[in-house]
């Protein structure tokens, strides 16, 4: 399999979609490249800021086939199986094995919130069965459960498990798990939210899934270089740029998916691809559309689709 | 549509297994067979109790036709379709309508957690497509959001909106569901929790669904009428052993699905069926199964599959 | 210790004050003897309801002082003694002692979130002191934790513990606690919430500590005794009553508070006491007192200080 | 007031307690030397660390009183002064300035939750009033709250708020506090958890108040020291053992409270004061004392109290 060390700055794609059940196949395109261009160490698809959970199946395998077949292994492309149904998931895997995807992800699953050994028993069940690699996706948020640091350790036997994106945003969990994987240097440890990737990275983390990439993706893997060299004046100046980014498009209206919506809206106006959003989201409206334009033009980026 | 009022005690049909990705057919048979006998006023397949989430939408798919036409209308039969995604909603629920089903069921979606507004888009964009009546389900420890009152009301507007199944267990919330729906003398509210049947109903709930109706569908029956009838001796005696189940059966071990692993069991040592189940959850180990037996002879029933 | 089968409507009196540090003492006159003509079976000062945690300490003893001088054992006293420190709760309950108090009522400690063991060991440790009896006080959205039902169990062998006052909002919880309790006829099971008291009261509770009672003691009095007669007509027209004034009166802004906020304003506009609020919370504004005003006169009662 | 400016390692102090209402005295001042020998920057006391909330006021003042003495002004005494009564923080706050203390630190009212701009409200209330300045204590584990970065920067107006030490362990929330403060220079922002005070230093944090500094002092500070000057190579090193002690230490039995049991055994066995505790709390058991001893024997300390 090579290099199974997933390492770097791993955008979680958005989807666009032209309507309801349909890809917004120019954007997509354009998306995809665009991204690539900014020197991105792999692409991951059908994660939470993908909506893969609100997308039907067909779409999503259509999803897999144009984006591993688009990047033509350029880079690793990991594919999103996170499901509340094993058998589920194992029918997204084959797909992404066929189309040649790296690796695949799963969040545990997010209807039945089970225990830690049922955490054990589900992951070590899909681990047997799957043809690729396998990244845990730690989400408690949105699945209710964490996977424990002693958890981990006893599905990472797994020899098919191969690493971990942590989106909690605890930061005290996240350096448990490095404390607890320190003897299995090639296990990847990924951090979800932006606004930690440079502290991740620079007590140890091997990289970040950063939503923010989707729209900048060459200031994501700059602060990541930057973190890894331990250039401090660097990663200072870059943080305040993520944090301005955090604290202004991902904080828009009062809904809890604003981060989803305003990168996906951002897009749009930096003219990569549709806003389409699937049920039960719905794009920004026109003032909040205005508002993410003000907010790239301050931070000097051209609107194309204002 | 006929009567659209569905009242009285409405099963939450456990799944009987084979293995990950079979029916226990003989066992299913059995099941429905031993509901219905109870006197039961529906049957409601798919739900949480039925581990509809954990299964593969083939299975769910057979389970549909299976139990639709063995059923042949003797009682209504409502499926659940709750999903993340509206079109795989809507695909089970195209399969319901075919195979003769009375209405569908559907919980929030469950991944990300939308907000109030964005459940009444979702409902409306998904009874605007359903070719069945639809009953709203309220279930926030599973899903993360509450279908507000206010939110009930925007929904319920829809004429293909016709009950709410509440599993919240949360009293002050339903009374004020039956406030704010009384001037809607047919629309359904149904409580999920068996605890909770006999108050719900005096004070104007139409019926239960409650899952130890698998189990021992006449004694939830038999509540429901009392309950009706304003019996309240027969409701105090029946409620002390409504508790007993919940506070023996339903306690077994450290998980939180033992509600769900305790019925399964006790119906495989009643002989209904069997009690494998989905992953990411496991049967009872041998002493939990032991301590079951015990408390269903304790209760008086017959242990044919020790 | 005479009869300590506490039994009925026992409100939990909200606390008039003058200003942050000084009580409004011909408003508490004036309140304590509108709640006794309703006919109410005791009284709870310092509790949720009575702000007794954004008190002072030398406010609360003569809040204890002056009340139990006030009531002169008309009806049993109960006294809130709930802290963090137990020899802050012991000094309290030393006063109320002192001033003829008929028993104190307790939550968990509130800071600290302490395991059922160590609830167990608190409140052990608190009733061997005690010079009066206990009641529990079993609030989770406030303390962060539940007082389990073997907890309870453990907690009532003393024999200075006589009963639990639950305001959890949980029915499957409180039956429970019915059950649990079944063969101490003399423990005292009380339901803090009004919307819950006539089906806790119809299946089993030994009556409501109801804060609505500040405003209209009769209301809940007659509710209270027509659950326990099983005059079911008046409960479901009493219960649409409770439940209009819990969706109106109590839910105004956006506020936590708005229950307390609602009872003291609509107090005031009663003419029977100040509206004033200790910090952290503040009375409402004038179009949220107008609002009030609007249902109180709804509801057919006649608003004296407009 | 001199320099208020507050930066470095500031140690919530535990405190040695002889029984339940009275201090180990000797093992009290033999702790402060213990520290201040560690050449740390200030001492926190009666914070969540100290069991603040479980003392009687009476000993709060007996403490406050002894620590200002003893320290001398060698280093700058925070004084905790929590409280769910405004007037009694106010009590705390004048006992703390006669005792010449630097500061006083509030979390948020932790009975009744209050929102956001009722936090402002009392904060600024507060602020008025006291004769010493304030430093805000956010603490959402304990007091259900938040202190939101916008009511941060109202309340950071008032000029007697000098800073605000965060327990939340949310890296997110605090980049967001320094991105708003960052107008305030000398406004002073502190990390609670040990964990995180080398990222939170490195991104900008003046410092910790780092419980673990009760035990080895020196550690904490020499890890602060390397980040300030950017020594990443110690940081790493000293993260793992801080690291380690978080994963052992703090993590002996199934306690919510771990860390502050093991925290105080580790004292004892270090030969510095008693390892009573205030309840809800009581102090490990024996083989849980063991554990800890083969823990500080493991890192290399001497166990002088077996």
């Amino acid at each position: 399999m090579g290099n199974r060390h997933i390492q770097g700055i791993i955008p979680p794609m958005i989807t666009p979609l032209g309507d309801m059940n349909s890809l917004d196949i120019p954007g997509l395109e354009k998306l995809v490249e665009h991204i690539l261009s900014g020197g991105v160490q792999g692409l991951f698809i059908l994660g939470t800021t993908g909506e893969a959970q609100s997308l039907s199946y067909e779409l999503r395998h259509e999803l897999i086939e144009r984006v591993c077949r688009q990047v033509g292994k350029r880079v690793p492309v990991l594919v999103g199986i996170s499901d509340t149904s094993l058998v589920e998931s194992l029918h997204l895997a084959e797909k992404a094995f066929a189309e040649g995807a790296t690796a695949v992800v799963s969040a545990p699953p997010y209807y039945y919130a089970p225990a830690q050994q049922e955490l054990i028993d589900f992951y070590q069940g899909l681990a047997d069965v799957l043809p690729l690699p396998l990244f845990l996706y730690n989400m408690p948020s949105h699945v209710k459960v964490k996977i424990e640091p002693a958890t981990l350790k006893a599905i990472a036997e797994h020899p098919n498990v191969i690493g971990l994106k942590d989106s909690s945003a605890d930061m005290v969990y996240f350096h448990s798990l490095i404390q607890i994987m320190k003897d299995k240097a090639d296990f990847s440890l990924l951090v979800g939210p932006e606004e930690l990737t440079a502290e991740a990275v620079l007590l140890g983390a091997d990289g970040g899934v950063n939503g923010g990439a989707n729209m900048f993706p060459s200031l994501y893997v700059t602060m990541y270089k930057a973190a890894k060299s331990r250039d401090l004046d660097t990663v200072l100046a870059l943080q305040q740029q993520i944090m301005y980014i955090s604290n202004s498009i991902y904080k828009i209206g009062k809904y809890g998916s604003s981060y989803l919506k305003g990168v996906k809206c951002a897009c749009s106006l930096l003219g990569l691809c549709s806003d389409y959003m699937a049920l039960p989201f719905q794009r920004f409206n026109a003032p909040e559309r205005k508002r993410v334009q003000q907010i790239l033009e301050t931070l000097g980026y051209t609107v194309v689709n204002p």
